[in-house]
């Protein structure tokens, strides 16, 4: 792409400043709008070093209002982020509906530059630019806007600039070795952004190149892009409509995805059952198992996610408790997860799971999880049908990225019958210290158990893939759910290790 | 303090079971309490290597829900935590309101055993308590609830661990090099232990030692400390009554600060303006010196905080936009503030400052501050009068912690008459670009100027200490009050570079 694109299409001054005024003018009113509509914009800057960003980027804040934008200048990641998913520092940046990130570098340099400078291979750029493509992709299917600009200047050019860089005492210092020697290789530095350019040119996230050489061009085009993509992803905005249909199913399938073969809840027998002694027996030889483990882990510095879902009373807090209580305090986190903040709900779904991953080496335990999209949400209404349609696949890629960080994933159905819900519920009542784990929409939840069958079926079957497939996990006697779910820690985590 | 504390004091299993079960039942009703209540607790451990601080917290861990706690391990400070004051990252983590934050180890490490290993000198490790009794009195004041457990053995138990630790080759890694170090220099580390524990051992945050080498003792102690600090801390929520006095007057003196002549407002004259042509020279060369100056901080790594305050309608934005066109964009931010969102309110009022400090090298500019606690929190009351009243030494403290770690701080109060607000106000009503500068909220406040009055010129007075003093900016003449911040930011930045 960049071969193609015309370094030189010179704007005098005097015709950028006829043209720029109503740009400028009609920025600054847009602004406005994205607040009212609450319109979540990302605007990002990736290209060459003294291109001439920060000049840009400096110009169109003098025409913004500063309580509608944040400016982040991602730089290289630190040893803290190499401890996450290289996505997780980027993912926690995403604005909040009705504000203005403003990206000076941002996901891209990890998929592409990291290829020349820290040795990132073939294989894992692309599985990263894919990344970025499901990161975008989500993004903008929840109504994000992502303007992405990329600098582009001649190799001769940012010699100049270097040179003058260096020629001053006090910007000396902005002139690096690395910037001298990634001028030199301009040609392989070409080649990757290149590659980068047109594997993530998709229609969800266009790139926009600008001429870092031509002063003005590159301004006007900057307001020019700027101004016609809020325009119209505020008309599309004001535009949507939701539709609804009759009887909602989920996809049938899932290309793209290997996907294991599971069965229906109501095959699942629920006859298996441990005695009491022999639980004890178990349970002290998994929670020792585990306990070394768990060291293991932590010196191998792997993570280790585990997804808690289930019925109402099934016995979530108890078997979480068992599998908890072999482990070292500093090296596991349960997250419990309750109806969304209003800031959670102000992001996109998945931000808050993204934020409370763990670092490697670290366990992370999430009571309840990003599933209640394609369950509570679809069945109550908090997602539109098209949100939790789209979620079996959005959940894959998000089980993918965490997949390719190398986690262990561990993904539990705590089953029981109905009949045993209710003993349970029954219990909890009439026992006042359980008495606060019974509340009204336990009781709606049950009335409901039909339609949450369909949906737990649709979630197993749509979201085993082969790198995380569900362990249903039988819970109507609870000693044996609880040394069910340790023995699947085990094991995953063994064969990781091993 | 530790010399004293008899190390040796056994119970046994069985006693320890009598007596421990009430106290494990009595701890999991105060945690539902404790969210009912909304009161946030933080419960830390320090203590030496090996002493068993692991083993407690587990042990804790169990007789909570996890709903209601988070542990956090405090790890040595990363490069990029060091870009930032020393506290900062501990007050980003205090919980919020109704939350349980359980610490394995806390802001202490980097105040005394620092001393030992970082290099720190007795004077700074003096200031860095003394910040410590600062945080956690501004805190417990606040409603906070800190348990401190320091756990204590002896050098020789110590040893015996980490024999045994390094003799099992999957513990091997635990006992490090670092260990091996301080269990041989015991004495040098008991006297610094000793000397942190004395000088923070406060009646708001008093510490509590516990023998590592009596398991049973030990864990009953804290099972019994902790059942008795929630109950205590409960009973005296539920008692506390808010006082109303008629006429609420801010202190009178500030002890412990020094603190700068100021006029009052009403003494300041307004007539100070610049011509057009005057102002433009004076603008360009202003903007110049800083733009050079940005290059110099970011160098030298030093962080600039500029506060904002002044009356609605007297040039903030354009003031600030001034400066901010002479700042590269990636080394500086503008943070509006507006009233609280819920998440901030469920925290420390000063908890959202904190976590909008820049990192060193940057310059953050807060449209609105902290002040916000003695202006309209004081007149609409959203504060009570012991919390606004107290505010301004909390103020002060956290001013000398940003000092203390190098900032420059510069702080205004952009000042016109009654008079010119109306004019703008008018105007601001007549231009429909201006429109939505002008809210129902502006008229209200201008009811309340003479309260205003009242407040600011207390808030100026007592808050203009040596280290951070208020400037008064002029700015009946927009120009003039644009220029004289600029000086004011220039001279601030020149002295602290030279």
């Amino acid at each position: 792409m960049l071969n193609e694109f015309p370094l030189k299409n010179p704007m005098t001054k005097e015709e950028y400043k006829d043209v720029a005024q109503e740009l400028k003018t009609e920025l600054s009113v847009l602004q406005h709008q994205i607040q009212d509509a609450k319109l979540p914009v990302i605007i990002l800057f990736e290209g060459w070093g003294a291109a001439g960003k920060g000049t840009l980027i400096s110009d169109m804040l003098q025409n913004l209002d500063p309580r509608s934008f944040k400016v982040h200048s991602t730089l290289p990641p630190t040893d803290e982020d190499k401890r996450r998913p290289w996505l997780y520092r980027h993912w926690c940046g995403i604005p909040e509906k009705g504000r203005i990130s403003i990206l000076d570098r941002s996901w891209y340099p990890e998929a592409s530059l990291a290829r020349l400078e820290d040795g990132l291979s073939e294989e894992v750029s692309a599985e990263r630019l894919r990344e970025i493509n499901a990161f975008e992709h989500q993004l903008t299917d929840d109504g994000y806007l992502i303007i992405k600009f990329f600098l582009h200047i001649s190799q001769k050019k940012q010699r100049k600039r270097l040179e003058k860089l260096a020629d001053n005492p006090d910007t000396a210092w902005r002139a690096t070795k690395l910037d001298w020697s990634r001028n030199k290789k301009y040609d392989r530095y070409c080649a990757v952004f290149d590659a980068m350019l047109e594997a993530t040119h998709t229609p969800a996230a266009p790139w926009h190149i600008l001429s870092g050489q031509e002063h003005y061009t590159a301004r006007y085009e900057m307001y020019r892009i700027l101004t016609d993509s809020i325009r119209s992803a505020l008309a599309v905005k004001a535009s949507a409509k939701v539709r609804k249909s009759r009887k909602p199913a989920a996809p049938r399938e899932m290309p793209g995805f290997q996907l294991v073969s599971m069965p229906k809840l109501a095959e699942v027998t629920l006859d298996k059952a441990l005695a009491q002694e022999e639980y004890k027996e178990l349970l002290k030889d998994r929670q020792r198992q585990i306990r070394e483990l768990h060291n293991r882990l932590y010196k191998e510095k792997v993570p280790v996610i585990a997804v808690y879902e289930g019925w109402d009373a099934a016995g979530k807090g108890g078997n979480i408790k068992r599998l908890t209580a072999a482990l070292d305090p500093r090296g596991y986190e349960v997250i419990p997860i309750a109806s969304p903040s209003s800031t959670e709900l102000a992001h996109h779904y998945l931000w808050r799971f993204w934020r409370a991953l763990p670092k490697d080496g670290h366990v992370t335990i999430f009571d309840r999880t990003w599933y209640g999209r394609v369950m509570v949400e679809r069945i109550e209404g908090f997602a539109s049908e098209t949100e939790w349609k789209r979620a079996y696949r959005e959940i894959n890629e998000f089980e993918e990225s965490l997949h390719n960080w190398g986690a262990v994933l561990l993904k539990f159905w705590l089953h029981i019958d109905p009949d045993e819900q209710l003993r349970r519920f029954q219990e909890r009542e009439a026992i006042p210290e359980k008495n606060w784990k019974i509340t009204a929409e336990d009781w709606r939840n049950r009335d409901k158990w039909e339609q949450y069958e369909i949906a737990v079926n649709d979630m197993i079957r749509l979201t085993s893939t082969d790198f995380a497939p569900w362990t249903i996990i039988e819970s109507q006697d609870k000693r044996y759910g609880r040394i069910k779910a340790m023995d699947a820690f085990i094991r995953a985590v063994e064969e990781k290790l091993d």
